[in-house]
């Protein structure tokens, strides 16, 4: 069996454009440039269509890494899983979390049990009119199982999140299907965030045996009930496929991190983000007093307006403001919580969790390191 | 000595103008209209300078409380304190809650130690150019010693919830000040909401000895270490005089009402808001299991954007935001925290905390019932 | 044959509470409060569907005409038609335009020809499965017939503008939709905007001919060669059914007001401004020197963001914002030209033109006085 | 006498990361990349503090430019005057102008009189409390008359379009300039753009003579009857100096192009957008019948609300929103208005005009191509 180790670093940025933290462990020789596998990043836009931050901070992080790599820019984007998070709302901080993989030569001493592994693997390119629909439910099931493998994980239960990036609509791509006598799941480009959102998620739920595989495209944005425990899925303008980054625990890592998840039932379940942080040794006592042996990596976690429009009896109003998008709210109230518990606000909340947990609620994944 | 009986009531809304669950309180018997001495509420507007579900909220009231009380809606407006706190980012809920005072015949069996009351008091009318100055901090204290003495209570230590209702200053009263010859603490509208709410928690310290009397205009908005732990300040464009309510615990009151607070220092600060509850008997296990003979009735808290920039060393993007205003990240993000340690979304968190609790942080009250 | 007057009053708000101006002219006996028939209003919300500066003019309008008409508010709001248009984005000014009509003893010698009459009808409630489909048009366009007879106009090109105010769907009506088995045209009350305001606009189409009358469903926000010339629809939350107003020319009416209009072709169709200006007899020299004998009373525009992302074959930004509604940005952007070429910022401009003019452009009405 | 070429390129962009217009010209010949003067681009931010297209606009050209003239994109940055003004509200659409300058063997046959030409220098770096104050001032004015110089313009009047890019503060300047013990002229990163572009103008309007070098710091936003005609800045958080562009008719270049200008007294003045299309010979009949021989590139127009609140009497909302700020209003409708003249949305039109134009108003200034 391949032994794997695996690193992750988390690192604060000054704007989407700044590469200067991750330059440095890299000219420190503590990050080996050629292992890096994924960067998961929350950049400071609107997390919406024309969140421009996303793409900025994969071309600066491209363009920063390819004499790295001795690759161009180009070449870097299609090695690397980039995924960026649009919307560090309320008290969220900027920051980009590196994942590094290196083949392990043996098993040190004293590291036993699984540990955190990463795998990876990406659909086809999708056509417009696919997204939201079976089709990418499907590629993207089948592309969860190939990052499991990579990820040397074999049990369903040992995944704790998948995160994925998937495409969007915009008003020429809508075009394009029309041309071909073929209407897309919807016209508008902000709706298609959701769509292919949620039917990434539903990827993730076949593949783990969550639900059932023959998933009919009415379920799609309707069938609430049927979700992933573990699915993060953000999307993008900048790509037409779905990149998938399995997190889990595996015996073949010899990582010093632990990876475990809970799932929120609605916004404000601190319950399960207590869960979350107990799930890996961490105590819950608000961060105050942190259990020897263990430290915070990050947390990641999704956020959503309940598409009921209250949240426990309580009405919000988070899906009728025209002002602000439902997204931006549910990160900023999310990650106020989370940051609240875990004692700090740099942590990953992505917005729009359709069929990622519960309706209202989602995943909420903590690594944490085992320091001794 | 006089024994006053203090009712609180919340009761959710369906909008800015709803006012059918108070007219049902009414209605039953439940709330006597002669009784209600203040309403604070959570309308879904900005929050902002153009918020007017505020003023429409206040008169939806005025005109529905009017016959109930044999008197027009603007004598009604006159009579009863109205505080309403726009914004109802994440998770919050819009609601109201009702405050009444009854004499009392005699002390109850059974009814022992302080228990919530509530007093009120106004300042005159400020011109344009005293807002946010000396004039407004000093006429501000001495209302607040009236409403003390309006609520029995004597000592600065059971004052636990200031709540001040303030102006702002608009194109036209800037103007008007100018025609005098005199310059404003600001010509903006949104600055000037800023500069009323610091004032008017100035006011609050002065009166209960947090900071000393003789404060210069200058240290406004820049001297965050001088604030008032209790004060809560809203400022809206209907009034051009300080409103102020004085809750806390008085020996006088034989209501079935406890209240309680602490001082969040940041806006991730779980410990504090576990303290509040805790000051007033909650069981602070997430809510999950509440203490038997107590029930949470309402939690009133500040949130603002620290103006360092950062949260415990974490760059936040709150003050840099052109499409949200940093007040509405706030409070989505510590209503999130909030709602979720409280275990609901129907709490009243308002924005803007200049000179309320520490810079970035903010007073949090706690409202409980005792059941039996 | 009946003789009618009509009167136009336009009068600037202070806030969508401010009925002062109305008051006034009411007080001096230039309105007789008994006269009044609709009155169309640019509120200052963001016209989306948390704007509630429609309902709170509508509100304060009704109270404060209420012991002018011996009626309660509600029978007020039964009685006149209150159109209240949210969004004053860029220079557009808050303001109401008043309609009143009262019958003429003769026609008085000078006036001749055709003059501004007006008349109103209403539908039927809809539920909310009914909104943007068949039954709204066809509902719709009964009222619309109703109302030129009301009018005294038989002649559909005498009709100038076909103001309609119609519902959307809140997560409450949809689920009552659900609740009976049954699909609403959309799930998102945003959404729900455009199809209520679309399906209303067809109805006009259809009663003055523009359209065949067997529209089917899935034409709706798609077949956007079909429109009405002169149809202005705007949805808000406070009602079920949709008010009609027709404005034409008619030979019954001995008014000292005339309309006509054009139709704008798209969002910069400045020529489509001038022509309106002119077919009632007003210089086109950019309001710097008006024609003898005639003045600008008011503009009554719909403007909205091309559905096809361009305009004359450049990009526009509007429908990937998701910061700022794009019909936020179509007002702003229509309003401007408009203003600009009327020489001034007191003009209606309205949001969301589905079905009413060509897919990105819009009518366009002016109202004239004639001065001698 | 040296005499110079200037081109001018107006490209369409499909995001802030386009590039490939430019690279496409560059690729054809009809670019000369060594040519390239200053880039003036439109990006689809939002124009405020957190606008990052600006940046990312920037480094995309950098990064493509960089191998055509053999440097880095750092020193690309250095060479070339990049101004990005963010924010394309409304009809606005997405655009770069490429200004080129070449030395020319003679003057050809058949080109007389002035025409287009340009002329660039830079400020010193400002320290944080230098912004929007009379060192701003005083440098900015020294490096007009170096541009105009190297433009070969010696007389004011010749002088059309002076663009400015120039700094802002952030939360780390101004704690910059405390730790040295100064103060800001605002602590506001949003104000402080307001500072920085007003002293910028001033700057131009010292060198032009158009007001008196003695400004002392409190006129600054006050004094807004002290103003340039030919000035529009815009601030940006990317650099700390000032770089000027001036753009003016000389009798050294036999350009193809010629420029003229007229200021807009407030932000519905089409008579002077009119003004300005005529001053280049452009026929006024709204674009639809073009003069023979001339034909329009681009128009550069600078806009705002007027801080008085009111445009001719009438109120604007655009100061008081919460949600939308001032700028982006006054980008939609001005764009909204000169689109509609000039018959076409690919229009430069930048927000934030203090001290640029009359207070409300704005310097418009239009480039022709004479062709024949």
């Amino acid at each position: 069996m391949r032994t794997i180790s695996v690193g992750v670093f988390k690192i604060a940025t000054r704007g989407p454009g700044d590469v200067s933290g991750l330059m440095s462990l890299i000219g420190s020789g503590a990050i080996d440039p050629t292992s890096i596998l994924a960067i998961l990043g929350k950049t400071e836009g609107n997390g919406g269509v024309n969140d421009f931050t996303r793409e900025y901070a994969v071309a600066a992080l491209c363009a920063a890494l390819a004499p790295k790599l001795g690759l161009t820019p180009h070449e870097v984007e299609q090695r690397i899983a980039f995924v960026m998070s649009g919307g560090t709302e309320g008290v969220l901080s900027p920051h980009i979390t590196v994942f590094t993989r290196q083949e392990a030569a043996a098993r040190p001493a004293g590291i036993s049990g699984k540990r955190l592994s990463i795998g990876m693997a990406q659909t086809r390119d999708f056509l417009p009119e696919e997204l939201g629909r079976s089709a990418q439910i499907a590629e993207t099931a089948k592309a969860v199982k190939a990052a499991m493998a990579d990820a040397g994980i074999a049990d369903a239960a040992d995944v704790h999140f998948v995160q994925i990036k998937c495409p969007l609509l915009t008003s020429d791509r809508v075009e394009a299907a029309a041309a071909r006598g073929n209407k897309t799941a919807t016209i508008s480009a902000y709706s298609s965030m959701a769509y292919s959102r949620g039917a990434s998620a539903l990827g993730v739920a076949v593949a783990l045996g969550e639900v059932a595989s023959d998933i009919s495209d009415d379920i799609m944005l309707r069938r609430y009930d049927l979700f992933s425990k573990v699915a993060s899925t953000s999307s993008g303008i900048e790509l037409m496929h779905n990149v998938v980054i399995v997190l889990g625990n595996s015996a073949s890592s010899v990582s010093e991190f632990e990876i475990g998840h809970a799932v929120m039932s609605d916004a404000i379940d601190s319950a399960a983000v207590m869960s979350a942080l107990k799930s890996v040794g961490l105590d819950v006592d608000l961060g105050t007093t942190p259990q020897p042996g263990r430290e915070l990596v990050n947390i990641f976690a999704k956020a959503e307006a309940s598409p009921n429009g209250s949240v426990r009896g309580f009405r919000h109003t988070m899906l009728e403001d025209t002002d602000i998008s439902s997204t931006r709210h549910a990160r900023a109230a999310v990650g106020g919580l989370i940051a609240g518990l875990a004692g700090t606000s740099s942590v990953y909340v992505s917005g729009g969790a359709e069929h990622q947990g519960p309706a209202g609620g989602g995943p909420v994944a903590v690594i944490a390191r085992l320091t001794d």
